[in-house]
């Protein structure tokens, strides 16, 4: 949430001057986004985004994430949709990193969801999962099921700083994931990390889907079972029945769950609430106190994992579904 | 530079709907400002910078600030307006804090300004210290020649800890200071803070200026002190004459200098330096290294002060006017 890499107005004017975006007419910093540093940048022919990627992110993934952007955009997905330059290009250099612009949406993360608002969801990401298809690069999964021990690994000694016992039960659930996580299913471009924060409205209405730099080839089931995760808890961390239902009723309305799919949808929930734990535990011990991005509870993702652990299959997330 | 209190979609929607500005369309927490949290708004009215004044910030103050801009605005300077909510007011509360909406101006600031852009600098402030007259309100300059002696009590033990000699030098400025110091000028309402990030520009057209939270009543001519202290020295707090003669014409453009004005015109400068050199020495100490705002070193003011002492008369500022 910061502005790590300042731009001057005669560096911004000579970027954009590679563009053909108009005149400047106003940019500011804003606080968006924990790995980059953002700019809402105002020109004559409208509002962008300008990014520039700061050291935690790989450059080589940059082509992955704006091609998706671009791919996904062109078929009918409310995304970022990054600008080519007089040049064709999309990366270009700015202030010693790379940097790119993209357009701006319109709306508002709901910081408390609303049902109609996980319905919405639902249905976004299916129809997301579909336009991921033929898109032609590959990224693998850097925090899917292979990485979380060596994650784990890099911080077990300290895990118990957090809370008593977490050292063992991370171990335990470790090996039950590994032994048991369902690689038979179907794959396709997942967003991986979508979040609330990462999903606009206006007036009820979903107007955009953005950050796609967790984007990967994964199961596309894991991407609900990460979005139940993030969207169906209240703020004490207990499940919400109703926006599980929602969310998974607006998912299969447009791309329906398979049998084997929904079977493995409690496993792959208590897969994505570990990928959490996992690094909220790590940057918890590795942030200062004082940082300028706030740390975020691990213990939300450790009853989260639990409340997984406790259920018996896919009908638990949405009981209405079944009455 | 940064978001000190959040705002949640649902706080924010209760609080415009105390406004006739249309449908929230997106806001954007943003890197403006040291003391405050400022958010860009969008609705489908316009463009708006919603404001919630932080700790450091005296609510007393505020409506000496806002009236102060709708004051300047209602004659024609470009400063942002304050909105007032359906039931007229300009301050309202959210989040805990004092809040208020102003209208947002187009434009960059010049992180190193041009020769032109000092003129219109010169002509502009000029025009704004004609535009206060009338202004109903007073508010004293708390960092006035009377507010330095207290500023510099705090931390004058620790001078030396920015560097040897600084204490003894500050004191016999500040001693010649309160001797000449000239008490009989024109006064009225000045910016007192008009440094080049507070000054918007577009195609090198003056657009706006903005942050008048450290605006009060002084001498006029102490403003244009405050601007050749800010505008016309280089990266290397060298004096770059052509900028204050630039800025000098353009301020004479509209509202001549008078004698004793153009007399006084050293002094003021020294006094200017005097007043950013403690704020920046005191916040150096103050203010831990890896803290969210930047420090900004004391030493240019050192060196912007040694420059004053050296000039004879307002020529030394502007030896083009003259030659």
């Amino acid at each position: 949430m910061a502005v790590y890499t300042e731009v001057s107005d005669d560096e911004l004017a000579r970027f954009l001057a590679g563009y053909e975006l108009g005149r400047l007419l106003s940019y500011k910093g804003i606080a968006e986004g924990v790995e980059n540093t953002n700019y809402l940048v105002h020109t004559s022919d409208g509002t962008f985004i300008l990014t520039l990627y700061e050291k935690r992110v790989d450059v080589d993934d940059l082509p992955f994430f704006l091609g998706l952007m671009e791919h996904l955009s062109a078929r009918g997905v409310n995304c970022p949709l990054p600008v080519r330059d007089r040049n064709g290009n999309v990366l270009n250099e700015l202030a010693g990193r790379r940097a790119a612009l993209i357009t701006f949406l319109e709306g508002v993360w709901p910081k408390r969801p609303k049902v109609e608002q996980c319905f919405e969801l639902g249905k976004a990401l299916a129809r997301m999962h579909i336009a991921g298809e033929g898109f032609r690069l590959r990224r693998a999964n850097a925090l899917g099921i292979s990485g979380w021990r060596p994650l784990f690994d890099k911080f077990s000694a300290r895990a118990e700083e957090i809370c008593a016992g977490l050292d063992g039960m991370i171990s335990e659930e470790l090996r039950f994931l590994e032994l048991a996580w369902p690689l038979n299913l179907p794959q396709g471009i997942i967003h991986a990390d979508l979040f609330p924060d990462n999903v606009f409205f206006v007036d009820d209405r979903l107007s955009g889907i953005i950050d796609f730099y967790f984007a990967c080839n994964d199961a596309l089931a894991y991407d609900v079972a990460v979005c139940i995760n993030a969207w169906c808890f209240d703020g004490a961390s207990a499940f919400e029945p109703a926006k599980g239902a929602a969310l998974l009723k607006g998912y299969d309305s447009v791309r329906p769950l398979s049998e084997r799919e929904r079977d493995a949808m409690p496993i792959l929930a208590r897969g994505a609430a570990m990928r959490f734990l996992l690094t909220r535990s790590y940057d918890w011990l590795n942030t200062p106190k004082d940082a300028l991005v706030a740390r975020k509870d691990p213990a939300d993702y450790i009853r989260r994992l639990a409340f997984h652990q406790s259920v018996g299959s896919i009908a638990d997330y949405a009981p209405q579904l079944i009455s």
